[in-house]
């Protein structure tokens, strides 16, 4: 039994389903890179949805990064945004839904002490029917706020 | 193809698994209520075990919470630990394992701007083979840090 969309998701229900696809890394302190994702958006009924990502090296499909969090509606065009990393970086967000484009800015990074330095994040999300494009940038490591990831996705798997 | 277990999780590699379960939460500030819980705790051959939970109403069935995270070991017997909540809620611990036992203490709860107050939580994970009891202390809403949670959970499913 699949349980009713809650209404207050309405506004984000688009991001909900199974989403794999491609994506590349850069910044001044690494090696450019590519990656495999796959990413799950979830709900139980409730006002909330469940987030997960996982990557992959698309070179030699070594595991890469993963998440996991949770998107809160708080009105009606505004969003929640929790992250949980095994890199040691937690981030909320707080966010704008205009359309199928969700724009989020971190307003709090918080760190475990062994973790990198983050201090700054924002995502944007851009859905169109079944394909979704998202870019991360962030301010980490001494650099300046700046483009990180860019990835497209295609949702293989609805609700 | 399972990758093995990273050596700098060998401490508490004892979590790993499927848990299933009950448990009862008290709070001054809420009727008590009993719960149905199914805790996962897996790997990627990587040094951090990713952890998901999700609780049920034991009377009927109703979703009722969930978190996600991670348990990074930091040393020979320090772990540290990510939680995203979807009541908006974001701990981060410092831990001690000793033996099977892990005591965590928050030395961050970061909410977001409709979140519920939390200003301090410990989590204590007590392992004996395929047993696992937790208990959750908690201070929030202007009650001081007391037992909020307590389950005894059995391990189902192996890593």
């Amino acid at each position: 039994m699949n349980p009713s969309i809650h209404p207050d998701l309405h506004a984000i229900s688009f991001l909900l389903g199974t989403w794999v696809g491609t994506g590349s890394g850069i910044y001044p302190t690494i090696d450019d890179f590519s990656y495999d994702e796959t990413a799950t958006y979830t709900h139980v009924g409730k006002p909330f949805i469940a987030y997960g990502q996982k990557t992959r090296r698309s070179d030699s499909g070594e595991p890469l990064h993963s998440e996991a969090g949770y998107f809160r509606p708080s009105g009606v065009s505004a969003v929640e945004l929790l992250i949980a990393q095994p890199s040691g970086i937690s981030e909320l967000h707080v966010g704008e839904v205009s359309g199928s484009t969700i724009d989020l800015t971190a307003t709090s990074v918080v760190t475990t002490p062994t973790a990198k330095e983050v201090v700054s994040v924002r995502r944007l999300l851009m859905v169109e029917g079944d394909s979704m494009r998202y870019q991360l940038f962030m301010g980490a490591v001494g650099q300046p706020h700046q483009l990180h990831l860019s990835a497209t996705l295609k949702k293989v798997k609805p609700v």
